[in-house]
């Protein structure tokens, strides 16, 4: 069984109306609801409570919960700043010992993915009504399978080029949008013990959770991200070059 | 001073008027053309001759030439197979001992990329007057040196993904199609002591070589391709652990 | 069930009594027996046949054959230029659709690894009887599943860099020997839908295939290494952006 | 001309009479003695001051200082701690804006170094007196210029993989050690528009830094790590697709 903690801000879904609309229960639910199955188990934590307030200081990340879970999904926007940064070096950790993290559009800029991969995380942006198209790029890859060479959303955040991110160990997905930009749209990382899935739809606007293509691509992350082994290595100081300390497993 | 050899297939161009008018010398000619300068010498070569037929079954290419080459820029299309094993394999060892090598638009199915990379290189295609804008994706790189974000070709043959490639070192360059196609345009390899850049446009139906930014994107390759240290590296038997034989520069 | 090909040169254990009489069937029963379990089936095949002749001229690899196997493993030294090219780019496409390749020893020199690499796969050499210990380089990553952090061999040919080969996706293992050398050991690549796992230890006069680390390693990269897709990525002139020809899976 | 900044922590050499004779004046005016030439132009800073104290918040290290730095070499050890986050988050965004860093020997658990790759950055050490060779793993690298295939230090602090970092992007060096362990010793990474080169040798006890091939690595790193590429990219809401803003160079 795979445990799952999916993160959301759970601002916008309570504060505007029109997005209240699409995830009535907030964006985390609805991915919660498609990941749910046989090998999936799946809880939620979120920053701001339904009073809209953040009336709990850990944001639903302490160690112990990281501790029993396998993949955390990470969706963030306005509030990355409320999440204190010992909660981001938590789950860095977790993710250097092997937890996967699965960080959803605007989380480009949260604190887990900026710390894991040390970059600015930079990209440019436009809110415009474009219609994206998203190309497969490893038609082999676990993460991409059951996927068509392509698929359109009808509308999402435009997301562009330069994004200031480390070359990615593997790149999924190249996304383009009908006013001409492009974006690195799936871009997979290891780190650490860990891996790290970087996956640009979500804008909150727009119903994007919902779209069948966009369930499979999360749902074969999860399963591609979840560790078989699960540990912090250490920095110790070795007796001698025969000495097994800290590595059997 | 850096010695480029530009080679080209020379079919097109004389076979077709349309083509003709656009490049009546031959697309080595245009290229060799706009890259002389202070610092770059050029020289050129052809499948084909004027009596279209290959009267040269070296195609131009020798150990010898090869030697005096600095960088060797490869245009071929429809007469890859003429190209003898034999070439392919002097300029894949030229590369392995630090020649440059810039592969053109429908040069990544020419046998000395494809030997190089060691995958199909196959793609997708279609010619529909697509249009096609090229976004820089590593604004910092020499290769990128001079270009904004993006730049626009009024026409080109639309490439697709999957581009069945190694993951590139760096990818510093992705195009994308009016009719909405994504792929990888600039894909930068080490290989052994060479390096080798893959550069997507230039079908040879439109003037893409006359425009500065693609003149700009070749120049630039070309000086950070040429090479400062040119040798084979050896498969030798050293005697002992410092035995330097071969690798003293 | 995963079913693996191992394949192997099958010269020197039937020329020399010393070789002989460590591996009296070959090396490739060994692995075999070793390999043989609930979920994997093992075959064999060699390029020299029981009167030391090349009675085969397909080498026991035919597209048939390949195309029943998720994993080829390949042991050759002295014989590779009698494995035709024919057979080389068979087992090159099996690959590129998805079968996986281990490379063991001086199968860095293979015909298979050579073309799907592209590079010389040079590297510097001495049979001096040094001891050999292998580091693991990612503890997390499947093949070094059980692996404590390094595991010695009693003697082994001595392999040292440059190994000119394109900088592996992971590198997992290096190797160093009591006279100084140090080695890139363990390789993984993908290429095209297929992964390559390139094993340094495994010289003819050793027991190597013995060791229970290196059974371990090489058990481990079979199953990493076993496709879940299998498919050659072709290079289709697409009619219109949304075509799916091609790439459903 | 490249302007080099040298930071040392300075402790070591103050505090113990042995360390003293060998670098009487810090390790950083060594390094900065031997970079001095024609084309490059040293300043050093330290973060204890003669007094043994830390008379300077910023460790010497200001906005307006790292502006005027293309290349920042950092020798640091037990004083991580007393860097402030805010040094290291002005160091990292000048690497992300283009300066070129070099981290030596335990830097590699420096802050500037760990928020640049994101890992723990972890290894294994032991104090034994071994003695270390280095092996030049790209001969053909501007970084590795004019190295033969290895050189060898008499003694040097051992530093065993697993080594907690991100890929590199090259892997130029690999170090052993005379009782045995390996160590990604040469490790070169591209983060935003700048580059960083992590050269494991150099500990405090050992005359490390007056070693010829040391001297010339670092040498050749500063030419290598010197950008001609200035500027921090942005994350601009840009209104349309051909819209220049901030990339023009």
């Amino acid at each position: 069984m795979i445990r799952v903690l999916v993160w959301n801000e759970f601002n916008h879904e309570q504060k505007k109306e029109a997005i209240r609309k699409i995830y009535p229960n907030g964006i985390h639910n609805v991915i919660a609801d498609f990941l749910r199955c046989d090998d999936i188990e799946v809880r939620t934590a979120t920053l701001f409570d339904k009073n809209l307030e953040i009336s709990d200081p850990t944001c639903g990340i302490t160690k112990e919960i990281l501790d029993q879970t396998d993949v955390l999904i990470w969706w963030g926007h306005m509030g990355h700043q409320y999440v204190p940064d010992e909660v981001a070096y938590l789950v860095r950790d977790a993710v250097l010992s092997g937890m996967g993290l699965i960080c959803l559009h605007s989380a480009h800029h949260s604190k887990p993915f900026r710390y894991l991969l040390g970059t600015s995380c930079n990209l440019t942006w436009r809110e415009s009504g474009d219609s994206e198209r998203l190309w497969v790029i490893e038609p082999s890859h676990p993460i991409t399978r059951g996927i068509d060479r392509s698929f359109k959303l009808d509308a999402e955040e435009t997301y562009g080029e330069p994004f200031v991110i480390p070359t990615p160990d593997r790149l999924l997905l190249i996304g383009n949008y009908s006013s001409g930009e492009v974006f690195r749209s799936g871009c997979l990382y290891c780190r650490g013990n860990g891996k790290i899935f970087y996956f640009q739809p979500g804008h909150e606007t727009f119903p994007t959770y919902y779209v069948p293509e966009v369930q499979t691509i999360i749902r074969n992350a999860v399963r591609f991200l979840a560790p078989t082994y699960r540990e912090m290595t250490p920095c110790p100081n070795v007796r001698k070059v025969d000495d097994p300390k800290g590595y059997v497993i």
